[in-house]
């Protein structure tokens, strides 16, 4: 006879694990698929964490590692599997009796190694950074190469950083690195921004950003610390090396939502659409964290969904 | 010379101090105003909190100061002093240059110590549970009296617990409670119930959940941990007590919120109209935490929320 849960989460970030905490503590019959080995999302690569209240400058593995232990301590279970996909369930496959007890808009959760059945589910499967590409950035992850500036600026008061991009979010990591940072280089690989016009004059108004136009980053050099960044300008094809301390990255990033196309509506950028209460076009089916369209996506705001699901999901039980 | 702060933070609970966090690492020039000497807000009151994820278990009073240490290290300032009202500043009253740099929509705000001048304004001001005003409640907050089911009730598992009131949040409450307490009494002064139909339909299917009608509470009883409540019928003037180990208090919220009537729009509830970008209905003006329209109001909710309303102060600075 199959399992079916109250809520199956997707993903164990913050998130996800946030979820898994709250959804404990309501004695829910939970389950959390983790497709990786270990737990705790993006906040695992991350170095140092300064902005998570309460645990100030924590190491990112150890806020993982912290986050994952609460979730165990409280008794959640949790299954590695790949999700490949989540669609409504056919009662005919489960026993007249359960389909029966489990009502209407049961979900079927189909994973690599596995299949299991909710009347819930919570995607958390998070997002990634688009990366440049270079040699050196990857190693480098952490060691001053970061891909977000709201995390990680403040680390780099009074010193020499640059940003590559030319959006919105990299005009304003280029503004809140500018009130941060001696020196702010913006490289971009076009000769014009396509950055909101009110934060391209908010940019030109600082004195300490320089902007490098039509230059693309060929690699990043350092040793166990960014040093130097060496960029070619594609017009003229000069090469020429910056002495930096650190490297934003901001060209764009990728919700790990590629498996829930089709299943619930998205924004262009694959970001599922939903609110601040996790809900989305499936009744049944919540979004939380770096997934879901929203305005911050910070390991503080990732936790209030995860929490903030659960409620949802809690109220949707008590309607059936 | 008068200071023109970037962003005064009216409040020092969860909601402010992340507000005071990300706005540190922001460099903006920040202020925060706390009425009360200690920073924390309700949590400082809290006897235990196990759903702040990374802190399993941590004592309120501890989390509070964890969250002030934090703002603190980051070089946070803060002015202790009861803000009566917010407002336009008039260009009149400031030096020529400065009110030209500060621009249009610059905040006063008046305090009963003193008057602040600044771009932006969070209202982080919190809020509090309606208290039944009955002999033994204040004595026993934090021994078995509640206000918040989704935080405390995890606590009373296998226990017997009662909970007071009769609206959505009470029936919720009993619905969450009956799932993990081995028996709930709901108690509600009236001959029926205030909340959802669906809500109601559910708490009938409980098997462990008994509803006392036209019930009030006398008094609380218990040594250092609530045992008994003692309750009069209205209808018969009947007396009875029953044994508890718990009683979650269900009656209503109010929200902080009297100082700002008139200022920001709130709904009917006297909370402030902000979804989660904390953005009011005055530009510069934002909300935070427990004030603010939301559906959850937790600590990590809170924080978020701190969080969330510095981003939008800096796109409302880039746009200025």
């Amino acid at each position: 006879m199959a399992v079916i849960y109250d809520l199956v989460i997707l993903g164990s970030g913050p998130a996800g694990l946030g979820a898994a905490i709250y959804a404990q503590r309501a004695e829910l019959n939970t389950l959390v698929i983790e497709k990786e080995m270990v737990s705790g999302g993006q906040v695992l690569t991350t170095y140092e964490v300064d902005n998570y209240a309460g645990l100030p400058g924590i190491g990112g593995f150890d806020l993982g590692m912290k986050f994952r232990e609460h979730a165990d301590n409280l008794g959640a279970v949790f299954a590695e599997d790949t999700v490949l996909r989540v669609e409504e369930a056919d009662p005919a496959e489960l026993d007249l009796v359960q389909a029966a007890e489990a009502g209407a808009g049961l979900k079927k959760i189909v994973g690599e190694n596995e299949t299991y059945y909710a009347k819930t589910v919570i995607i958390a499967t998070g997002a990634q950074h688009r990366k440049l590409g270079v040699p050196g950035e990857e190693e480098l992850v952490g060691m001053g190469v970061s891909y977000c500036a709201t995390c990680d600026g403040a680390f780099f008061k009074n010193k020499v950083t640059a940003v590559v991009g030319g959006g919105d979010v990299a005009i304003e990591d280029a503004i809140f690195l500018g009130r941060i940072c001696e020196k702010v280089y913006l490289i971009h690989r076009r000769d014009e921004l396509r950055g909101a016009k009110s934060l391209q004059k908010k940019l030109m108004e600082m004195p300490n950003v320089e902007i490098l136009w039509d230059t693309v980053v060929d690699s990043i050099d350092g040793k166990f610390k960014v040093s130097t960044l060496n960029l070619s300008n594609k017009k003229t094809g000069e090469k020429k090396a910056i002495a930096v301390d650190g490297v934003f990255i901001a060209v764009g990033i990728s919700p790990n939502t590629e498996e829930f196309k089709g299943t619930v509506d998205m924004d262009n950028g694959g970001y599922i659409v939903a609110g601040e209460d996790g809900t989305t076009s499936v009744p049944g089916i919540f979004a939380a964290g770096d997934v879901r369209t929203k305005q911050l996506r910070q390991i503080i705001t990732a936790v209030a969904d995860g929490a903030n699901c659960v409620t949802s999901v809690e109220r949707y039980l008590n309607e059936q």
